[in-house]
């Protein structure tokens, strides 16, 4: 019944035994369930539990402008696919000895230790006395050449467990030829034979271009990405989704589903739930697909259509006034975190009073207002007071609005009220309202990674080292099949300038990784778009509860992925 | 492998067979977690499998002024509290029919439902061909008898679910003679012999109420109240907590553990989390408890030493410039939501404001504040400037300030901010700061009860039954030994009048049941205030994780609740 004891070892531990020293993470008790985590075995694909043979795919191309990307890496451009298969000839040498370093780079994303532990796990079983590095806070760990040695003991507490707290990440890049002289050396030092990156779309491109130039430069290390961002925008044919996007959008779901009983437990609340995801509405899609709110706003869509916020808000009053036809004065609605970036009027209003604010003296009177356009001026008035005080003064030290800290959700309910408001005295509204404002965001980037999240990052690292081993450079780790049972999962690597396209910056072609945005043609947006209006008028509302991490409930997958893949098959 | 499916029944069912129609929450689909709960096979107490006789006690007192509550309750003033015990020679009548009723007053608490599914199988188990309504709405369904009556299908879906939306509840009140009279008129249309009041310290009072005024008029049906709120603050030696508790506190802890793993990978922030609890602070106290944070701030301390709002801000940032200089600039600070009620200086500087308001034009130049005293003054200017504006400005219709509205959070990280500031130009402080605001709420209200919550439910809603068909009234229905395993949980019922007060309010004595405060001399204060200055400067956070509902920590119960029954053992 004790709800948490210290750290004791145990016998099944994955593959480490129990720590001798009580150091770093040790020092602290775990709860109960961290603890449990520890111990739980991951299955890994069949493949991977066997000697394999490393197959080629055709030569690759690029995701756009083959040529520039051909420019840009005239080492690795047009490289192939990397499959892995059960036996055959060419079977990797084992026993190898193998210097390897990993980093994690960008936001944490649950799951970033089990590639760790993958890649320290391959190493033990197919390459003994290996040894891996982990560079601390991220990139400018490698620069600065700060790392630790990672052992068996110093992985063993974080198996399975949530956050970066291992060797930390950071939002460093590797850009400036002196910086990547600095990773030479730091290669150099270290005697690297291969190196990992752990990150989402910049540092994937950060980590091909590493790889290029060690190529350039005949330098030994090998570089491998792997796909991390709760987001949900790094993925392509061949990585179906990034790691972290299953539990944070689980762990939304769970208090999504709980505040949808609560609004129809107490029949009076709005509740507006803004939710992490700068760019792209995957998380958004996948947790309205999860839990079947009344109203979901996909920033793609908006950008689509070209909806104006008077259009959203319409939108959000219209469905609001027929459920209270029904007596229904209550509801969920879902708001992106990037929406405002969709809506081109708001980019404008904001370029204008930047141009404004930095010429002109604003008068009390409001003359000053005269100098926006038309559309500018319409869409100011329309915000409510709040929202022009912060975009009138709250600016960041070079003078820009603060976008990002927009409270998007709390911005809607005040629009949504004055507009029922004129609703009422024009007769054609009813009912009652009341908003109630949530942000969820933090509280999902380092909860415990589910059991997919955890099996398939830890595939994600084993994989990562067997690529290194075949002595393959600039491919990202790629894990696919994954609807299917895990010992049916493939196993390879991708051509990382495959998913590249090039954007002209500063006069230079710079290569990027596209984010994969929401498609409004492919299945996950069709099939919430299906559903949406029975979802706005009935109650449709389902509480996927907290995670499990076994019996029923355990091994789902999320929506997003259930739907592209099959949508594939 | 799917995410979720549709009810459809199974064999295990806790007593009741498989809906044969689809209506209310049937229409909808459940989440296997949800579904899977509806399935679990709740524990009873020994006690209550076998046949029981109903012990007395001695005649009890009151909490307070037992003169007073004697005159308001002359029927039921000093009644024993009663206990289950098995066998013996008065055992209850079985197959005697009943006519129930139950209500769920006030807001919602996890495990609302298996209060009402206990009371239902009791019915059924002891006392066959009986009937049991659920009013609709909260205490205005007794009013208004608006009611349905609850059959196995009814309840079916409901099971260990979350949320109180099988009858909803409301906040009204049963307190004017002539709603009295209408309570009377509908427990007599209905034949009650029994009513079950599911609530807080505020509607088992009127609970007690309702039981004496029925006893007065000779109207046969007893009344018998249930412990509910997530606050924790209904509470004495028979009643160990109050439900939901369980659940809402692990709700809160998950996403506070989170947070602190995501505090610990970035590095970079100061996450100042608001928790629930209007009254009291022993959400705070046993989220403390779980997760072990650097900084919390106790309500009921704040006011026991007086502290002003500098004293809790000086706290919070000479802790901050401690933990800069062994270079951890990031932490997780816990806030009660009640806060503000605690500090007496803010109520006066509100008193003042409201006062000046009332009569005075504020003019720009400030001349106004010359009105307070000097104190408010001071405490005035040290408010961030939102707060000061919100105390100016957003009054209600009554032209009140909204206290309630008033984030105390973002309050905090401006105050600590500034103060930084000051610190940093003095050289006493070196280090960065960036807060992080989170209110964790309405998502606790309304999660799928836990293992104990569920189980603790169904033991108050089965004692309840109990209680009744042993003909008792004015009793609360009380769980105990609940550190035990669940055989050996002890069950009865204890005299609402015992738990009572009064309080004189417009020249007349009210009776109260007193809110149980955070006790400073206790045992679950006494653990936090021996650990938190090895929690302010050291990391020791733990991460409880999402709730399980089988495995490791499923069983788990709350260490407020461990340490107050450890203590009194």
């Amino acid at each position: 019944m004790a709800p948490s004891f210290a750290l004791d070892g145990g016998s099944d531990a994955n593959r480490a035994p129990p720590p001798p020293s009580v150091t770093g993470r040790f020092a602290s008790v775990y709860s109960e369930v961290q603890n449990s985590r520890i111990f739980h075995t991951l299955p890994l694909p069949s493949v991977l539990k066997t000697p394999f043979t490393i197959i080629d795919g055709p030569p690759s191309s690029a995701a756009g402008n083959p040529d520039e990307i051909a420019k840009l890496f005239p080492n690795l451009f047009g490289q192939s696919s990397a499959m892995l298969v059960p036996g055959g000839s060419e079977t990797v040498q084992l026993n190898q000895k193998l210097k390897i370093g990993v980093v994690l780079s960008g936001g944490q994303a649950p799951g970033g230790h089990n590639v760790i532990s993958g890649i320290f796990d391959y190493l033990q079983d197919r390459a003994k006395g290996s040894t891996l590095y982990g560079f601390r806070g991220g990139p400018a760990g490698i620069m600065k050449c700060k790392y630790v040695e990672l052992t068996s003991d110093y992985i063993y507490p974080y198996r399975n467990q949530g956050g970066f707290d291992m060797i930390r990440s950071g939002r460093d890049k590797i850009e400036t030829p002196e910086q990547f002289k600095q990773a030479e050396e730091t290669v150099h030092k270290l005697e690297l034979d291969g190196l990992v990156v752990i990150g989402g779309d910049d540092s994937n491109t950060n980590a091909c271009l590493l790889a290029e130039y060690f190529r350039s430069k005949n330098v030994k290390t090998h570089v491998i990405g792997c796909p991390k961002t709760i987001d949900g925008d790094l993925k392509c044919k061949e990585v179906p989704t990034s790691f972290g996007f299953d539990t944070a959008c689980k762990i939304y779901a769970e208090m999504i589903g709980n505040v949808m009983i609560d609004a129809r437990s107490t029949g009076k609340y709005y509740h507006f739930v803004r939710l992490m995801g700068r760019a792209a509405s995957h998380i958004t899609l996948e947790c309205a697909l999860q839990t079947h709110p009344n109203i979901t706003i996909i920033g793609e869509e908006v950008a689509a259509k070209k909806l104006t916020l008077k259009n959203v808000t319409d939108y959000m009053v219209d469905i609001i006034s027929k459920r209270a036809e029904d007596n229904y004065n209550y509801g969920v609605i879902l708001i992106p975190e990037g929406l405002i970036d969709f809506i081109p009027e708001i980019q404008h209003l904001i370029s204008e009073l930047n141009e404004i604010l930095a010429h002109e003296t604003v008068d009390e009177g409001g003359l000053w207002k005269m100098k926006l356009t038309d559309q500018s001026l319409k869409l100011f008035e329309f915000l409510p007071r709040s929202i022009q005080e912060q975009l009138m003064l709250e600016r960041d030290p070079h003078g820009n609005v603060q976008v990002a800290k927009i409270e998007t959700e709390k911005m809607f309910i005040q629009m949504v009220e004055t507009e029922l408001e004129k609703r009422k005295q024009e007769g054609t509204y009813k009912g009652g309202f009341k908003g109630q404002s949530h942000f969820f965001g933090y509280e999902g980037r380092c909860g415990l990674p589910t059991n997919f999240d955890s099996t398939y990052c830890y595939a994600l690292g084993y994989g990562a080292g067997a690529l290194l081993q075949s002595g393959k450079t600039g491919l990202i780790s790629s894990v696919g099949n994954l609807c299917a049972p895990v010992e049916e999962w493939t196993v390879g690597g991708t051509a990382l300038t495959s998913l590249m396209d090039v954007e002209r910056r500063h006069g230079k072609f710079k290569p990027v990784i596209k984010k994969a945005m929401v498609e409004l043609e492919e299945a996950p947006f069709k099939k919430f778009a299906s559903l949406r209006d029975e979802w706005a008028l009935k109650n449709c509302y389902i509480s996927p509860g907290p995670i499990q991490f076994t019996g029923p409930g355990s091994d789902a997958i999320s929506h997003t992925l259930l739907l592209e893949l099959g949508a594939q098959a």
